[in-house]
């Protein structure tokens, strides 16, 4: 028997990530849903998917997507730019539940922002390599300029708490001149981590650019994105009340309490650890 | 019936790490004991090993080893040293073969090179968590005074190419700081990637410290210590001619063999790339 549209509506959403960087998309879906319930899971035992090739990036996601599915989820949202990058269309064969990526709502906000057309996005190796963002950007604005910087050394150093220490503005100096030169006027933070570093590129980009440059924040644009989908698709919970996270992490669960407050502005429970079920390469 | 020891001395040596750091491993292997065959595995889907729990470094690595048995080698060297300082334990109550670490050997071999017996040591925050090489130092010298310093950033540098970059100078000077006040006379490089920072470490060091600082790399003393564990057991390959690398890896392989000259110091043939059997957790 089909479950009935008003108990699917108070399902809570799923968000996966390949660690916890994707609590910074809970945070903006927190933020604008605040009746929501939530299912984290992060792939913190095998955390990064960013320097990793398509085929594992895809398999892993799938094996994400499939724990979530199996917690009866109402919608799926790709929290990791470099999942989104590569595994949407995988994961739309496998599942069918509506999923949320977070490369067409950066996408889409930063061509809405640009007004010279010229947009930089940095990310991890592996997104940049997909050229996710290049493609869904020219598919709804043929002649805008995409210029993609791969930032690997920017995760590490979040990671490490040197969010606005003298290495970091030397990094970010490296990174970001070369987008620069080319007069970008939109900046795609297209890594979950990057949020954390706003304030840092910001100033970077002031000394480097002559002309102010916007940011736009993967995490935010996605959980607009998901609004809209849910409301569409009347899905969005009827519940009055504030709604529940229930993390889950593949590694070791008392390392995720430390940080996750960091990524997500408020603390939760205790995650839950698991084993992810392995799935056949393709 | 029991193999005949002249069969098993022809076998290959199994060598693991969490990516491609091991082949520095391999570097000293081949170097000591040119005419070995060598299977060597590479963990590269869920690479690094450095960030993860003790639960999830074990389990790795009881898969990683599993699969070398099943190849046949007459022995497994654990590349990683995050590996070796959480899982040696569980290796040997599960796999019946003479199994070497990096943490024993780099121990010994820097408290015979220091004269003040007071030892540094860089690794990642897992193997620095673990405090490995400390109770391996205590356990030979009990007044050693040990001085660990986790260097999560040192890794992606190498992995960026940054050997000599201006940033990987500040960042070392940030991370060795702590250990000259100590007036350390030796350094542990306690993570496969450090070798390649040898000459940098060297220079920041002579900038630090008003006294030589000698450098330990646990791959060469590794590799010293597995051809004594070898001759002691009477195993050593009886080939005269030069021995066979096999490279495994767990991520894509053709990513491999871009870096793997870089670790290595020569080629080596295309990578297999293999999915390992899930253990459950203990």
């Amino acid at each position: 028997m089909e479950p009935r549209k008003e108990d699917i509506k108070s399902r809570p959403i799923g968000v996966f990530d390949s660690g916890i960087g994707g609590l910074t998309v809970v945070r903006q879906i927190r933020s604008l849903m605040p009746n929501e319930d939530i299912i984290y899971l992060g792939d913190t035992a095998r955390v990064p998917y960013g320097t990793k090739s398509q085929e594992t990036v895809v398999r892993f996601a799938c094996e994400d997507a499939q724990f979530l599915v199996e917690q009866g989820v109402k919608a799926i949202v790709v929290a990791c730019n470099t999942a989104s990058a590569w595994s949407l269309p995988a994961l739309n064969r496998y599942f069918h539940l509506p999923i949320c990526g977070v490369i067409v709502p950066g996408s889409e906000a930063a061509l809405i922002v640009s007004r010279n057309k010229r947009v930089g996005v940095i990310g991890t190796a592996s997104t940049v390599r997909s050229k996710a963002y290049d493609t869904a950007m020219k598919e709804r604005l043929s002649n805008v300029e995409v210029f993609a910087q791969a930032c690997p050394l920017l995760v590490p150093l979040v990671e490490e708490g040197w969010l606005s220490h003298p290495v970091t503005f030397k990094v970010l100096e490296e990174y970001l001149t070369p987008l620069v030169i080319e007069q970008i006027d939109t900046l795609i933070l297209g890594c979950t981590h990057y949020p954390l570093l706003k304030r840092t590129i910001l100033k970077v980009l002031k000394g480097l650019a002559n002309r102010p440059v916007n940011l736009v924040d993967s995490a935010e644009s996605c959980a607009a994105h998901v609004r809209r989908r849910l409301a569409d698709l009347d899905l969005l919970s009827p519940s009055a009340s504030v709604g529940r996270i229930f993390p889950y992490v593949t590694d070791e669960a008392s390392r995720f309490a430390r940080v996750a407050r960091q990524f997500l502005g408020f603390s939760i429970g205790k995650a839950e650890q698991i084993q992810l079920k392995e799935m056949p390469a393709e």
